[in-house]
């Protein structure tokens, strides 16, 4: 048997019942391919907050760095969204993203035939849409200097952000992009606006340099603002997406939306070496929390991009992959995603019904 | 008879063609209603690099500032793509809206009955779609200093932008918003970033501050992730949006292709007085330049903001929207929003049959 240690960061709202969920497929799956895991749960976000004071604890921190793979459920609620910055859940996020180093951000947005009717978008435009955004996670605006408030000669207040790329740091995420492509359709589109920003224009030359590295990967550039209309236009014009951490940021929710099904996306965000950090896209929709009625699916597809590329078990992987398909083929759906003629289910029946087809 | 100065900025590819529309509606519109306009044409873009090496020549900056009003083709083509940034017809543009102090920017993005199959999402999601983005438009990312490239402690290149909003411009554009709202249906969405980013954290708070102005208008925030995900969830939730430069120039975007047709969306950009900046949306799509195919209707409705919002000539602006509106319900179509049943036209034809409407 091979084994490993898993950092469990339930969170806020949902997250706790969907990872419960998730960790008992995670469980299922890897027995039945020979792996066992070690799970230690941990305080992190508003939770955390209530707990020890701060978002992420230290002994978070430093468990999730111990461990091989971290899976988080969902941050944040009402009831810290007024905190000073320091002491918001979103902060402590943002720490663990860069405590873990984990730079790239992989986002998948698929639209499943089972769920094709979930998209606003007309049948034609959304069916076949098959998508991954590739996000830089640990720097640009999200983390540049200077930032704060300060006054102008005016004395009036002002408020700052640097949007900063260094080549290194293009460079990295474009290999991840180029590679990832290479998995998929070798078609990448990296989104930038470098006909008005320095730091966009560098990003655009560092990408047209390390695509030399790639020559069977198709490369285009596309500016942000025509890339927000793409998606909606014809996502399906879209193979692999490479952006910066802001752009990822609204391109990847739009594209999420686009297939009308934001409660099935998982993500992964991996770094150089050390543990990755894998979560749903979805919130911690407090409106819900607690009442059985969340998609635990999300989560648990985020498990099996935990077993594939946080610890290589390709296996586990599909196993998980394929026990949702069969799962929806049967007919079950949480309330967000169902519609007539399926069985409507809560978060922990549907949780047994994955169980059954692993 | 009451008479305006128009400075025209034909610009490039089908600049030309939906100006030489827009001129001819103005004309007639504005005769009917007892109004002279003077039009002066003034080479702007790609069609003033190529004629005097900048894209925004003196002469025709100072044109525009002694005009009462600029009707703007669309700039840029393949041609000058990779010009230097200082060459580029975009930055043309950039210079214009700051030399124009025109820090107001208002995108209305509406679904017309007529066109409501244009758009690729589901007729129930995209039909009763109207919705206004103001987008601040001189201020933010895109003129923000320090910018440029340098290196850091590596030895590494790094390019680099700053975001940055002072009160002053964050109050006069949420007024703007708010006063916007105000002749609409009273609802401002404002959005912004403010759970990562100090700019947006003043802007948050700076626009909760003026809506103490305006009670009569209901003010929610929305994060521009969460905002981009709306606009394809259910458009219709939004009246009025108002954001800073860079999620202006997405989200304005998005919404104009949520109506699934760019063609028919005006522009206005204001400021606090002096000559206000009206264009189409559109860019100058290069492809079909020359070969009568563009819709000039956005053009001409930006005609009808310019006599709204620049010239406060309600009654000649109202008179060119029905005749849109009339010209479409009498079947006529370009190429970009035709359907079966209706009657293919071209620019000139097009422009000809509005003028009948007139
Ligand atoms: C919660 C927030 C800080 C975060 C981000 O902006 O990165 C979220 O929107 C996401 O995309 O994971
Ligand atoms: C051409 C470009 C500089 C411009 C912008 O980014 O503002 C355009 O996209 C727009 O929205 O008018």
């Amino acid at each position: 048997t091979r084994s490993y240690s898993i950092t469990l960061l339930p969170g806020d709202g949902i997250g706790p019942e969907v990872i419960s969920v998730a960790k008992g497929v995670l469980s299922l799956a890897g027995s039945l391919e020979g792996i066992e895991f070690g799970f230690q749960e941990m305080p992190m976000g508003g939770a955390a907050l209530d707990l020890t004071g701060v978002p992420l604890p230290d002994e978070t921190l430093s468990a999730a760095r111990q461990s091989d793979a971290v899976l988080l459920g969902a941050i944040g609620g009402y009831k810290w969204d007024n905190n000073e910055k320091h002491l918001k859940p979103e902060t402590g996020l943002l720490q663990l993203r860069e405590g873990l180093k984990v730079f790239a951000n992989l986002r998948p947005a698929t639209v499943l035939p089972q769920l094709v009717d979930a998209s606003t978008l007309k049948k034609e435009v959304a069916e076949g849409v098959d998508l991954m955004v590739v996000r830089e996670l640990t720097g640009g605006i999200y983390f540049g200097k200077p930032r704060g408030f300060s006054s102008n000669q005016n004395g009036e207040e002002i408020g700052f952000n640097t949007e900063i790329y260094a080549t290194s740091e293009i460079d990295r995420i474009a290999r991840v992009a180029f590679e990832t492509a290479r998995k998929r359709h070798r078609k990448l589109c990296s989104v930038d606006k470098a006909n008005v920003l320095e730091a966009s224009m560098l990003w655009r030359r560092r990408v047209t340099a390390i695509a030399l590295e790639y020559p069977d990967v198709e490369l285009t550039h596309m500016y942000v603002d025509n890339a927000a209309m793409q998606l909606v236009r014809n996502p399906k014009q879209f193979d692999t997406i490479v952006t910066n951490n802001i752009f990822g940021d609204i391109l990847s929710d739009e594209a999420s939306m686009i297939t009308g099904s934001i409660g099935m996306l998982p993500s992964a965000s991996l770094g150089e070496k050390g543990p990755g950090l894998f979560e749903p896209i979805h919130g911690s929709a407090p409106d819900i929390a607690g009442q059985d009625k969340a998609n635990p699916l999300a989560t648990v597809l985020s498990a099996a991009m935990l077993l594939k590329y946080g610890l290589g078990e390709k296996n586990a992987a599909e196993r998980i992959e394929a026990a949702v398909l069969d799962t929806l083929n049967r007919g079950f759906r949480t309330g967000d995603i169902y519609s007539d003629g399926n069985t409507l289910v809560g978060c922990k029946q549907m949780g047994e019904e994955v169980l059954k087809s692993v």
